[in-house]
């Protein structure tokens, strides 16, 4: 018997780190969250004259709603995230440069000397019907219609050691991770570090290149439903995912070689587990047919995601088949 | 008037460095090269007790064909090579770990004083007519048919500066940059730092991972039809490959998020040269459409690739429409 | 009129995060502080057969002795904290190897498929009268007198932005810098993130070399006395230390080259705001001039510091003469 | 019987590689090398008007001087070159920024869309009987008397693998390590990759910064006096250097982590070779009483050493004592 919880934060309610705050919502494994969750902006940058520097304040940015307590997480479960569908709640999305942050400039870290780049407002409409985002240079009349791939950066538990992590920071309790490979049809695995798991999610893209180079995406606030599920007593060292044809593992960290390497010896592990391969043979197959595609190379952790098609490991059962039976409840809501 | 050229070479032919060696062969803009490449253990590896550290010798490990002399190149001029064909000349592939090598091990540059890795080879049949690679575990009775995606690892021209580069680094004049990107179909254009160019090529893969992560790919030799073209007066920084769909920027250094600023910068303003945007307005069209595939995470040098589809590009010319026109050829052949 | 404090915690009392726990004592701006501090492993580790994996569990470990409210302090002010004297409080002190961590291992984030290095105890003993830590080999008979150069590997606040950070961490807030620069006769400033500032202090080291490669210094259980000062309305970007002859400025990040630029940073910002210079003047005469002792090569992020000379400044006024003002405090104690 | 050498080259005897050049002179083990080396510009910046993008043009930038061809040299053998004196040959030198050159700048590798910085140019006096460099500043009346401290930023061999490299390169060959270590008074260790060992030298610095910040140090022109020593059969995996008090191994590479790594790896090995401790016994006493100065953080790869107090090893015997044997000769010149 399972709950459908609808959940509308007032802006009064985001949260803006990982662990460190009350639960706004209990639920339990088995029920289903409609959640609504602002764009990284708080929704404050309006049109092209709303600088974030202006209209935004720090810490207050890449809000998330939650965290949702589950009924029964404890240390060393593992939380499972179903998202049944991520869609955008307005007909509208925005980008922007941000001051010393973004791949292709200085920042607070890779400090240097020179002035930061200028800050940009980019404006996008979002035709939902056609799943198209309609890119409109600033400086000349050019205009391109982009496919609509709708995902969230950010969704995480609180972390462990007692640690309280902004929201921009991905790191093994997940956070924000920006891979565009967190879309709809997707589970997430996150191993649970409190009581409760005290999950959130929010930064919603309507959609992002690989590496999210400018440090900002196609920003959207979303309608989102997940299915929550629990698996008692199973640990999962760092954030993964499954799709119907893929698994995949994260890394988060700096240098970016860190944040790959812990992703692919996630991968190899995971897959010699799975399989029965020994580490040096996991190792080898998913060498030659793994994929990695680069989450964020701008956030205070970079990510990255090291995958592999589920019908090369011959007969696996992955979580106790928990992404099946999640998707057949998604296509029944 | 364009010549076909048929290069095998002897073992003693076989080239280790980019830079440094006199052409093997003199083609001409327009002609077509079929050169047989060796694998990266110059064939020596035959069975899986053949341990690459003893039947090879470093520095003769990635061997490649040429350098071939491009009449006409000079420094400042782009050279456009066509794979019109890459195909395996063998039914066998060969892997292998290879001690203090990879992403998952440390190695000389990552020291650590912990013991290398188990060496290990592992042997692929290549069903070619099927397009399969067989994998097969050294320590159970696992297999699996993974497609076969051939592609070189490697391919270059001398270096500027009048350096001398062993073909495992990947830099700025190409190098071992072992992307799957570069396979049959796509148009390579490398920067010409020296009089007649002196391209090389070889490393051949079956098929291969992002990230190249155990530092091996399924190795084998190939039968590779080129098309060569210059273009004078055309300057390219760093490597970059077009594909019917796609055009690619290469960065290849340390640490990997070096890697993919280069490469997001040179396709930043590659963009915005095409298309007219200015430099922010390119950097945001990039950042929502672009892809990074990674190359290798295990060289001297990492390389990853920045990619956009040249459909969200609008009306362009891209080196003077010379893809299409040397994929034209290729078809004639 | 200041007050003298002496606080000696209970072992449950030890604090294992910066931010998120309530102050254990209010001191006031020129307050003296008397505070024992335990080593690195809580004083669990009492022989050279108490292996730390075995006698202490994560995350309790590195713990500090605080936090200590500041009356008055508010975000945006800085605190000022001078070492007049930091004392091993045993006669002996210990180091270990410790599985995956340290400098010369492969460990969860630079994550390979080695096992670990053998886990060891060293057992030091501290001739405190003469100066003396005697190193002791555990595998030979060798030993040899290193001199003491007490410091404290870890000193910060409660983190900005609602963040709790493990001890472990270096950052902005302080943590676990592990510089040998901070002994005693440094004062080290502090910006404040939140009211009170929420000081701690702990992870005393007898000596330790450039970068704790091994992850392990000579930990020792500390009786150290600080004199608190407050700076009004006066920020602190990233932790800075003032000596009788040095300016010097920290940074913490990875890879290790961010943690440089954040440094070198901060101290061509900082002597161009006491000189006078402007920022590339400034930049050239730190480039000449200054001085980088590493840090920690070993923690969650790596930590350098940029030092120069005060002489090479001219006539400047650091902090409001502060450091002279505490030095003469301490020098009455 | 050794033979004094006196080499004063034409700029157009200048080198901008190490390896593929024939050797300017041939010497014996045993033989004194009196050399004048140019400054960085090869001495076209003649005052702060002459910007080095103006008056240089690249690759010629950092020349050396040599290659010296020593008698006997085969690979697996150590050349040991004795800085007897090091002194600037006029009494000015030059510093300056360089675009996209240098720590607090994005550049060619950390690729970001900023303009680069000013490109301006110091001159500093040299008062070489006191010892002195007079930093002035260009922007404001403010001048500082630095104390003189005369090295060499670029030493090397030709390099393994037949590879060439630009002399702005260092790496295991040696090359541009710009570190203040390499004095008068010290001995250089460098593994001979190829027959004659082919080694050059270059790049005084009237003194520099650790990290060699802005890229640019004091730039100088020296008249250098060399003893040259070969010993057989004795291999040298990275450049080492010898005092009289300390041992220090260099790293080479990126990140600057990696640089950090190789050059504690090597240390401890040593240490543990000189001593008979074993890896771990070694690896602890390193990390308790090891240095590491930064060399640069700003070349193609970054530098930094590793250094321990010779005193701390007991008895050993250092490359058969030849630092001790060149000392000797040194002085009696």
């Amino acid at each position: 018997m399972s709950d459908l919880h609808v959940y509308r934060p007032e802006p009064d309610e985001l949260a803006y780190t990982f662990g460190g705050r009350p639960p706004v919502r209990r639920v339990r494994p088995g029920d289903v969250l409609r959640v609504s969750t602002e764009d990284c902006f708080g929704g404050k940058v309006r049109g092209v004259d709303d600088l974030p520097t202006v209209v935004c304040r720090f810490p207050y940015l890449n809000p998330v709603s939650g965290p949702f307590h589950v009924e029964g997480a404890e240390p060393g479960d593992t939380l499972a995230l179903h998202f049944a569908s991520i869609e955008p709640a307005r007909d509208w999305a925005v980008s922007s440069t941000f001051p010393h942050f973004g791949a292709l400039t200085s920042t607070s870290h890779t400090a240097t000397l020179q002035p930061p780049l200028e800050e940009r407002v980019w404006w996008y409409e979002l035709a939902r019907d056609l799943g198209i985002a309609r890119y409109r240079a600033r400086n000349s009349d050019f205009t391109v219609d982009l496919p609509m791939d709708p995902m969230h950066g950010t969704v995480g538990v609180a972390p462990a050691a007692s640690e309280v992590k902004m929201t921009i920071t991905p790191d093994a309790h997940g956070g924000n991770m920006d891979t565009p490979e967190l879309r709809a049809g997707v589970t997430v695995y996150l191993g649970v570090n409190v009581d409760g798991a005290l999950f959130a999610l929010g930064d919603g893209h309507a959609r992002q290149g690989h590496g999210e180079v400018s440090g900002v995406a196609v920003e959207a606030a979303m309608e989102t439903t997940v299915v929550v599920e629990l698996l008692k007593a199973v640990p999962t060292p760092w954030p993964r995912l499954e799709s119907d044809d893929f698994l995949m593992s994260t890394g988060s960290a700096r240098p970016l070689e860190d944040a790959f390497r812990i992703s692919q010896h996630d991968l190899v592990t995971w897959v010699a587990g799975l399989t029965g391969l020994d580490h040096l043979d996991a190792y080898q197959l998913v060498s030659q047919a793994g994929e990695a595609p680069v989450g964020n190379v701008c956030d205070t952790n970079y990510t990255i995601v090291a995958k592999i098609l589920k019908r090369y490991l011959g007969r696996i059962s992955v979580y106790e088949g928990v992404h099946d039976r999640l998707r057949r409840i998604a296509a029944a809501l």
